[in-house]
């Protein structure tokens, strides 16, 4: 039923309902968790022959390198060439480095704060007005904490189902010089799962700015992650920034986190022969180069790009059935009580999740007490600050499908007793 | 003979045969390099085991981690405790990282620039004037471009056989609020092999400073690579610091990648609790976590902390007679010139050779056009500015001894050479 259109005795009822529910929960004594995008060890396992693939006598790279001594800055060629093709980025535009893409978005930003965007732009940390980045809300919480802790201004605007609200990116961009960028998850963005329209990308990359070194931090963490035959595609971006007048726009990250191994994977960085002369110059003075074993041990396992695809069709195979059950299960439970609404992801890690205004911070608390963690309400906004708290993400990738269903069956009814508090209030 | 005493026809004379030998040299087409301080082909084999030591049933660690999933910012602590021993740090405040120490280096100067190196203290680069950090010199080349590459002005202090100048770094840090640091390689110091003297450490770490943030780059890089049985012992500086009352004035860095793989092994950061806080919060807003399967990998493979010592030893077996052949090639060629001198380094990576002051570029340049390829003369002092041009660093550890014999022959005829045109003129 709506609960909104319930009489007050009826409502009073419900929640006397769901309280005995909720209580009843307690004696479960649950220990689950859904607060991050994490693959499960079936995911991991898929990786299992990464971890012998490089051995005592095949070290040596296709090029003829040791990869277990010092050196190669860019990253090994055999593995950028795979990635190029997937990211659509030009080989020697492409740079692999370590285990994480979220440690070069901080270092493609600390190198902006402290150096600016080239040789010839002003340092961000030396602007009259503190740097702001634009950030398209619900989105990924360490993008926005990386910023925060750079002394970089956190501007949210909304994210739509196409992608940000481009009416309000262009009003913010085009007068305030120092809104420097935005952030951008073009496909299953974290947790929306929205996929940017074609048309939403060619005007955020042509778009005038008042700010001549404005940039798009393209984080494509999720473009090879589909959840249906639907597949978002992965657009020639640096292309079609040049094509704009603004070759120097975007820098383009990517990892294999979600490949391979979560804390052991390979990362990318692309953008235009300026901006990745620019990034080298001063990765340079932090690094003699990445992990070169690891790099051919990716290479080796994925072989080709058709390879990197096979392996996230088993991947698909592993966590559709759970996106699968979050949907069948919050349909059911709260399909028609009108204070939930769900996106349906066609790839990437999350479900977002609305609930009644004002009550999302206390759903999560109440999940919590019974034993079921969530990603805290407000995580998702600039500041962990969800103005309507209305927004909860929900990470289903980790637990088990049993373990899933149950974790929002839990979640539901704290969804419900959450708004039969408020509305009775 | 000595060079300075000779009659000017004799000089001419010499100059005439050295020119002929050298000039004899180009017909031999070499290619050596001993530029950078590698480990060999067969320092590297030492470590094959570890390649495939954690295989696809064995990559949890002893505390019951799975290493290929997210998290632990920290490094798992069972590799932690191995070298919080042999660093002489306590297992709490010694933090295991990536593949590279100079990317922890290069992140600690860059917090302390935007962030200050506590809450209280003002961000280096909000400074009144440019921050400056103390260089001993010769010293090690990247430590210098790291600082540069921040817009850190570079101080350099002489380099003596126990430690930095104590009475200039006394005098430079007494009185300018702007030296906030010095950098320091307590044992066989790159290039010189100079020990730190127990009496410097103590002092370096006791001293006033007008700088209330002054921080002390222990760099302990080479701290377990000996080559005799004289070994440096490996102080307790955060103890001596914390007894002389400045508990948080030295950061600790370290690294397997001359124990292991150069470019694939483990970096470690140790400081104070306060420090430790401090560069964690701001580290976690660049990374989820380190590379745990590696680190598993390093703490499987050496065991203990008398592991990684007998696996020092092994180096040490293989490294040695190189050194041996520098010493002995140096001895036989320059030993009465009268234009050299060099170190007979107890530990560490490089050989440091002064020739006749105004040659050591000369020298270089000789040596590279017959295929003799060196460090950059200069390259061991700020902005690659040796005042004196007199010091080469020579990298032994690369080249197969056979190849180390005829390079430093090579050297020789170079230093010589370069002397007589020097003399002659």
């Amino acid at each position: 039923m709506a609960l909104a259109t319930l009489t007050p005795e009826r409502l009073t009822q419900l929640h006397s309902e769901l309280k005995s529910s909720y209580e009843a929960l307690k004696d479960r004594d649950l220990k689950l968790d859904l607060t991050r995008g994490k693959p499960s060890p079936a995911q991991l396992d898929l990786s299992a022959d990464l971890l012998t693939i490089v051995g005592p006598d095949s070290y040596t790279s296709a090029e003829g390198t040791d990869t277990r001594n010092y050196g190669g800055l860019d990253g090994l060629v055999e593995l950028r060439e795979i990635f190029a093709e997937l990211l659509n980025v030009p080989v020697d535009l492409l740079l692999a480095q370590g285990s994480s893409s979220l440690t070069l978005m901080y270092n493609t930003m600390s190198f902006a704060m402290l150096h600016g965007v080239s040789d010839q732009a002003t340092p961000w940390i030396r602007s009259d007005n503190a740097p702001k980045i634009l950030c398209p809300s619900p989105g990924y919480d360490r993008h926005f904490a990386l910023c925060e802790s750079l002394g970089i201004e956190l501007v949210p605007v909304a994210m739509l189902d196409d992608g940000p609200d481009l009416e309000a990116v262009r009003a913010l961009v085009a007068n305030d010089p120092a809104v420097k960028g935005i952030w951008a998850v073009p496909a299953y963005s974290n947790p929306t799962g929205a996929v940017f329209g074609e048309d939403i990308t060619r005007e955020l990359l042509a778009m005038p700015t008042a700010a001549d070194d404005f940039r798009i931090f393209w984080d494509n963490a999720y473009g090879l992650h589909h959840l249906t035959d639907d597949e978002a595609p992965v657009l020639d971006v640096l292309d079609i920034a040049a094509e704009a007048g603004h070759p120097d726009r975007v820098f383009i990250f990517a990892s294999t986190s979600k490949m391979t191994f979560a804390g052991a994977g390979v990362s990318f960085w692309g953008s235009s022969p300026a901006n990745v002369a620019w990034f080298k110059r001063h990765l340079a003075a932090q690094s003699i180069g990445p992990d070169k074993i690891n790099q051919l041990r990716h290479a080796r396992f994925f072989g080709d790009a058709a390879g990197v695809r096979a392996h996230m069709a088993r991947h698909r195979a592993i966590i559709e059935p759970k996106f699968a059950i979050v949907h069948k299960v919050l349909e059911d439970r709260l399909g028609d009580s009108g204070v939930a609404h769900w996106s349906s992801p066609r790839g990437g890690y999350f479900v977002s999740l609305d609930v009644l205004p004002g009550t999302a911070d206390r759903v999560v608390s109440l999940a919590k007490d019974v034993g079921v963690a969530m990603t805290p309400a407000g995580a998702a906004f600039p500041y962990g600050n969800d103005p309507e708290d209305k927004n909860i993400r929900i990470a289903p990738t980790m637990p088990t499908e049993d373990d899933v269903a149950v974790a929002i069956d839990v979640l539901a009814t704290c969804v419900l007793l959450a708004a039969a508090e408020k509305l009775a209030a």
